[in-house]
């Protein structure tokens, strides 16, 4: 059945983020559509953002395209140019390697709930600009921006 | 400006179906959003279905994974297992080389809006299993299904 039945699907806040980071996405609920369904080329998450809760650090990606699309209730879109209110409907883009950090935060009574995307190819290192945190693909894990562990 | 502002892009219910079968998406009005906000990995569609149209005829694709999200409106997924009404928030995937036809009719009252996605690697042939039409994407163009040009 084509249709995703979101039921089936696991849904968890668990995070790679080592504290202090995890607290912000500690209200972020997530599932991973693309295992289930059988998609091997596109990753989607159907997220639901807690009041408070941030979607991740601000960050950007090398070699991954971003795109996400908001269906239910309201956050804000904070990135370099400043910040921007995206409601159902709205829909926002990412491209690889453009050195924009970005996240949504939920600053809104309500929970609200996005689809976020991402190409399964070609993924490269992730920068976080606020924080002490790299995430270096090649070694699958998140460092310390000068290279060593967490 | 990470948002999109679909005003900015334009807005077509071009199509590359021969008749009789142009027809049938007429009332298919889209934008294609990622040439315009830099995307290069993810294809993401933007789709306003007017009472009656249809979002394509009914067809699978090799190398190409698809998912659709309804935004507004309802509309009817139509694919081997039956017929399934998408309503806001209701998502569908499409994995790459499962030989599963479908399309969406908007049998309602009201125009319906929905994101469709695909990924920009690995495209290869569309299947129609209703119609004498046959995508050939080595040539790149709609053909009968013996082969022969429209």
């Amino acid at each position: 059945m084509p249709k995703v039945d979101l039921s089936q699907i696991e849904q968890t806040n668990r995070t790679q983020y080592p504290e202090p980071f995890a607290t912000d996405v500690a209200g972020r609920f997530y599932r991973r559509i693309a295992p289930s369904t059988g998609l091997k080329d596109i990753g989607v998450s159907h997220v639901v953002l807690q009041p408070g809760a941030w979607s991740s650090q601000r960050h950007w990606h090398n070699g991954i395209d971003e795109f996400l699309v908001m269906l239910f209730g309201e956050a804000v879109l904070i990135e370099d140019e400043g910040e921007t209110v995206l409601r159902a409907g709205d829909c926002a883009a990412f491209p690889k390697d453009v050195p924009n950090g970005h996240h949504l935060v939920n600053r809104s009574e309500q929970p609200c709930t996005f689809l976020a995307f991402d190409c399964q190819y070609g993924e490269g290192d992730c920068h976080y600009p606020d924080i002490d945190l790299h995430y270096d693909a090649v070694a699958g894990k998140m460092t310390h921006k000068d290279g060593s562990a967490y």
